[in-house]
Order: structure tokens, then C-alpha cells, then sequence
């Protein structure tokens, strides 16, 4: 079997065989990550860039261990050391790696569109670590994988995501997946972080962090990003924490024990409470881990693609 | 066969030999680079370091990939987050590396001169990857590559250079390497970017590039650096692409097809038209890939001289 | 044998045997460091990620370099380009790392304490590579296992420590190491730079340089920081090489030949003179080789620890 697309640009449109594919075979290797080697040859001789024009750590580093454990030569290229000082075109830039001969790029970049147009200009396989505030998709598909993994299936329950959903690539990539898996999904956030045109989506909104937890299996929590826009959609983060923060008092006054998930890096105690980001409900740690699993299966399936 | 010497530090005083030693191998790893696996073992178990005290994205990764697909160790050393910032000199930074016993070092730096200096202080195998204004050999071995791929020889052609020649390394080294394999080499720009002395090398120089354009085969147009003397030597980008910049009608109003080779990154309509960068007569791309190949095998010869 | 200890965090507390067992170890390491091909494949299948919250070349390089050599995976993490910029702490950023399942983390931080921190919280085997003020275990090992290769033994001779004691973090390691081998142990500095309970490690101090010259078998002299202190705790550079540099002059005045160390970079002809550095008393460069062999001998020692 193999993915209708030879890149992973976004889960707008891509469907529930491909979905479900991704998954499987994340279980796999999910299971050599608990081997003492956790190396297999199957992409020795590719050469994968990593091409980041926006700084990250987690993402960055999960894509990188994925490759190293595929055996794939690893070439890291970061904006800040780079001719785009120069002035040089993202397209400029692109068509000389793939002069170079290589076979897949990995690209964060804060253009919306940048993984698209990049597939539309170079051969190689693209995938899409996230495009400005359009899509995620390998951590929407890592926190699927978590949902399944935890409650046995995705379809029939209910995720609600809390936070800036105007400007969340993670979120756009969550709605889109887990609609086509059959979830049902929702957001909770202050007015000014939700866009207008969310209920085409068949998103439903709360503007009540109460409600939310009260309806919801799952709470994926998005991360405050004050280094962004600077507080000016919010008055503090204190007033934020108030309203919308996922506290031990707001999950202990539900019935049910809904899973909490964050993609991190987490403010502590501002979008999420200490206790709960460490707490039994949290499986934020077993989405990092399952995110180095994701990634090798998309590696693995892009870069055996034919 | 063997270079005469264990290091690649210029083009000046290089024979013709060795030249012609350097393009034959890479031609064999430039078949190499279209196979789906690139990668030999030729030199595993070395360790090369790429030491870039100046900030490059295409040779830096140009000359990692060649590495990484002959199976050496590589790793990077940029000057920014150094010891070179705690104010150690260039001898002592290298006499370390050297002390754990590393194989190669491939070196960029600002002062011309530096890689010879490398070469009399250390035992490892040196590979000057640009020094200042002085010389970037494996560039011009690139040009003279892609040259002759194209026209089949390089005697007997002849390759008028573009731009700020004074300060050009791009420049000089391909004057020698072109003088020794027997093609006639011109420049053309403005008065303020050609060194006085230039026509001790045996060159022509043309103030006009509609003449350098009839008379050449081959137009190597020079990226204007901006960023490194602030338009000091001519008035503004707009004049200078007025009277220097390569475009199409220029290129039409010629009879012969010539060549147009650039080192990169581009500057689109200052010193070369977008479309002409992109047109049939641009072998700007098959330049890139050609440099992998050069690299392997440079890193190949002079890493299994004995 | 195995070390008592899954971590290197520091020598304090460190048996004689188990420092014993890592110089031993170390020797068989050093023999490979001459093949031509110095590659092993003992870590093959283990992933190390090297967190470097502070710049460096020589320590990072050195790891680095030890790393490939003994084939393991290799993630480089620097503070400057990481979610460390967006205020996570460090526990989330390394429980993060652990969930991608890496097997030994390489750590320099400015927080004394941060290694020992580390190793409560995850389960990976940590190696301190400087914490503050505090230790940097390997240097002083290096030292040691050159101290030893020089003079037969580290046990009955003198190692007086020179330059700003009170800020070292190498100072503190070697004062451990070389006394629990037996080693006595003085220090040699302007009264600014000894802490006051220095006496209380059993360590004797030196106010004139002259006095430690003729006392001594071996100078290690630490590097004057500048860029950490300002210049305040000494009143100029000048001054401080007028008392406390160690120069030719003051060599030829004792009649042993003592051996000279230093952690590097120097600051030529401040706390040495050039002279001194390259003379025939200094083993500058044999600690450069010998940090290899040490960093392969302690990855070696925990990573196959059971």
C-alpha cells in the first residue's frame, strides 16, 4: 500500500486509507523505539534537509532522530547561517539543494503555502513541519495516533481545542484529520482567538472552559504564544490563565477523566496548571514520543514511495 | 595518478594535469549522483571538519553532502558559537582540531591567505572552500567542469568574467584555472571594480558588455555583493544593471548563443535578468549539481594521497 | 568492571577505582586514535544528544569527535535555536528529549547542580560537560590521564593550579581527582580569585608565583576569563601577567622542568607567554588528544553500563 501523495503537506483532503496507513505503520516502528537498537537500514543512502526557517527544538529534533534512525544522511540547514541573508528567493534556495541531488526536504517556514509551493518547484519529496498559521500536520498526526493508542479508536470522540485558534497550524491540521478519522470536534477560546468563519469547519465553539471540559473526551491545549502577537489579543496572561487555564479544580469539578494533550513547549501554569501538565490525565509525554514514531512512518512511506 | 599536493589551496601554479585529474574523477562521481543509492564508502572512517568562519549555505552544504556520500565523519564548526569569539587565533583553533587527529579540514575565511597558512601549520589534508578576495578553487573547477560538459573542451574558448572583479575569488581562481587549460579569459564592469593590474594576467578587459557579449562563449556573471562594500564603488544597483546587467535583450541582440554561468546566490534584475537565469542559455543549476561532483572528488583525491 | 555510577557528574565522591578504570580504559582508546581508521562500533544504535546551554568549541568538538568514533547517533542541541528562548525549563526540554528515547545526554549549563539535576529526572546516562562554577569531570580526568602518561604516576607528585580559582569549574574537578589518586594539590592566584574555605579541601595556597614554580611538578594554568568577569576582580590584565603570568624567565629561574598544562583557549601572553605555550615543558597539545580518548572512554564505560 502506498499514500496517494508523494509529499505530507497538510491533512486538508487527504484520506481516511492514508490517515489510517500513517498510523498503522507508526505502530511499528513505534515498537522499535523501545528496542535496545533502535536503528533500521530502510533509508540508508537518501538524503534528507532539514530546512527551518523558523527556530525549533522539538520538531527539529523528532524529525531528526526519526531520519538518523532510518539511516538516512542528514543535512540540517538553518535560515539564520544562510544565503537568505543574501536576499536569495525560498525558491532560489530550494532548487540548489535539489540540484544537489537530494530526496526529501523538511520544511517549517512562516509563509502559509511555503511546503506547496516548494512541492510545485522541486522533485523531491516535501514535507510540511509547519507553514505559518496554515497546517502541522505531522503533529496533528501525532496527536491523533496518541487518542487512538489511549481510548482505542478516534472515531466517535469528542476533542476540544483550547486557545489562539486564529493563529494554530496545529489546530487547522487537527480539525481536518480528526473530521475525516470521525471525531467530532470543537474549540474553546476567547472571541479575539477564534476566527469567524470556524463554524463552517463544523466546529463548534465554547467560549466557556467549563462547558468544554464538561462535553469533551479529549482537551488538546494550545500553547499562549506571547512571543507572536505580543498580548495584544488578550489583556494578560494572568486574565488568561483565569478564564481559559486548564486547571486540577476545573478537571476534578467534571465526572469524566478526559485526556489532556498539549504540543508543547508549555507555559506552565499560564494555558495549562503545573499539576495537570504532570498529572495522570497528561499523556504530553507519550506525544513526544509518539511523534518520533509518526515521523518514521512518513519518512518510511514518502521515501519508498514510487 | 596522485595530485602533487596534499592540499587544494589554490588554482595558481596548479598544472594542467591535475587539472584535468580532478575533472576525469568527477566525472565518474557524477554518474555516481544519479544512481538512487549515492553513496560509497571511499572514506570511512575519516573525520573531516568544515570550518566556516564566514556564513555560506551552498558550499558549506555542497561540500557536507560530498562528505556524507563518500562515507566520512563530518562535523561543523562555525566561527559564531566558537572559541574564535573567546579571542583564540586561527592557530591555536586549527592546532586543536589537528590534535584530534582529524583527517581534512575544508576552510572558509574572511583573510586571503588563510588556508596556506593552515597548510604549514597542521598535518591535515586543507581544502580552501574561499580566502577574502584570494581564491575559491573548487568554484572555478566547478565552472571549468560545467564548461567543458557544455562544449566539450575548454581550450580554446573563450569565458568573459562579469562584475566586481577586484574582489572576487571567483574570479581569480577561474583566470588561472582557465589560463593553464587554455581558454582566452576576459572581464567586464565598471572601472571602480577592476584591479589595475589585471591585464599583468593576460586578460582583456571590456568596459562594455555588449562587446564582452559578442566576443565571448561564455558570460560568468559575478553576484554584486551589496552586503559587503554598501554600493560605495557604484552609484546605484539600478545604474549598474543599466550598464552591466545580463538580459535577454542584450543576449538577442548577439548572433552566437553563449553560455551564462553564475556562482550564486542570484540577485534577479540587478546583475542578471530573472529570465535569463532561468532561460535555455543558463547552465546556473548544472553548476550546482557539477559541485558535488567536484567536491567528491577533490575530497577523494586528496584524502587517499599517500 | 563497570563504574559504581550510570552518570559522570562529577569526581567528588569518585573512587580511586573508578577513576583508575576510566584512565585504563582510556589507553586502549588512545592506541585507536593512531589507526587511520579510528572508528569502533560500540555505540552503534545509541543516540547521544550533546545540550550545549553555553557556547563552546573545544569540549563540544571533542565529544563530538568521540562520539562518531564510537559510532553512536549524533543530535547537537544549542540553547541559541531552541524553545529554550521561549522560556521552557529545563526539565520540560529534556523530558522531552528523553520521551524520543535518546540513551546519554552530554550537558554544559551555567547553573552549577544542572547535571546532577538531569539525572533525577530522567533516566538517560548524563555526563557533565561543565555546570557553572561547579565541576567539568572530564577536563580533569584528561589532565590526570596526561599527568600520568608524563610522569609515570599521578600519586606523590604536586599539581599547583594557577589563575582564578574561586570561578573554575576545572580547578574544583582536578583538586577532587588528583587527590583522591594521591596527588597533593596547591593553587596559585591573586587573593581575589581564592576562595576563602579553599584550606578546608586540604589544598595549600600560593600567593607568589615564583614560590609555586619551585614547589611544583606540574603548573596547570587556567585561562584568565575576561568575558566573564569583567576585569573586576584584577585590576588589569597587565598587571595580572606581571605576577602571576607564567613566562619563560620564571621557568629557567626553578631547576626542575615542570610540566605545563592548560584547559585552553589561551589568552597568549597573558596568563603564559607564547614561548611557554609552545616550549618544550608544555603538554597543551597532548591534553587536546587525550580529551578524545577520555570523552570514548567514559561513553564507552556508561553506555555498555548494565
Amino acid at each position: 500500500m502506498a499514500l496517494a501523495s508523494r509529499h505530507l503537506l497538510g491533512l486538508e483532503g487527504m484520506s481516511k486509507q492514508d490517515i489510517q496507513l500513517i498510523l498503522d505503520t507508526a505502530t511499528s516502528f513505534r515498537e522499535i523505539l523501545d528496542r535496545p537498537i533502535k536503528k533500521v537500514p530502510t533509508l540508508q543512502g537518501k538524503t534528507i534537509v532539514n530546512l527551518f526557517f523558523e527556530s525549533s527544538t522539538r520538531t527539529r529534533t523528532s524529525f531528526e532522530l526519526a531520519e538518523r534512525r532510518l539511516s538516512a544522511d542528514v543535512v540540517n540547514f538553518s535560515a539564520e547561517a544562510s544565503s537568505v541573508r543574501k536576499g536569495e528567493s525560498l525558491k532560489d534556495t530550494v532548487r540548489n539543494l535539489e540540484m544537489m541531488k537530494i530526496d526529501m526536504v523538511v520544511i517549517r517556514h512562516a509563509a502559509a503555502g511555503a511546503a506547496h509551493f516548494l512541492s510545485r518547484v522541486i522533485d523531491a519529496n516535501i514535507i510540511n513541519a509547519g507553514d505559518g498559521s496554515h497546517e502541522h500536520p505531522t503533529q496533528a498526526l501525532l496527536d491523533m495516533y496518541t487518542l487512538r493508542e489511549k481510548l482505542g479508536a478516534i472515531e466517535g470522540h469528542h476533542v476540544c481545542i483550547v486557545g489562539d485558534i486564529s493563529h494554530s497550524r496545529v489546530a487547522l491540521s487537527n480539525i481536518y484529520g480528526l473530521q475525516t478519522m470521525g471525531a467530532r470536534v470543537s474549540v474553546c477560546g476567547p472571541k479575539t482567538l477564534i476566527p469567524r468563519c470556524i463554524d463552517q469547519l463544523g466546529v463548534q465553539v465554547y467560549y466557556n472552559i467549563d462547558d468544554a471540559i464538561r462535553d469533551a473526551d479529549v482537551l488538546n491545549v494550545l500553547r499562549i504564544q506571547n512571543e507572536r502577537h505580543g498580548g495584544t489579543l488578550f489583556p494578560t496572561t494572568r486574565e488568561y490563565r483565569r478564564y481559559f487555564g486548564v486547571t486540577r479544580e476545573r478537571l476534578e469539578a467534571s465526572k469524566k477523566k478526559i485526556l489532556i494533550m498539549h504540543p508543547g513547549p508549555i507555559n506552565r501554569d499560564v494555558e495549562l496548571s503545573a499539576d495537570v501538565a504532570d498529572g495522570e490525565q497528561s499523556v504530553i509525554l507519550q506525544q513526544v514520543l509518539n511523534g518520533v514514531a509518526i515521523r518514521m512512518s512518513i519518512l518510511y512511506l514518502l521515501g519508498t514511495h514510487t
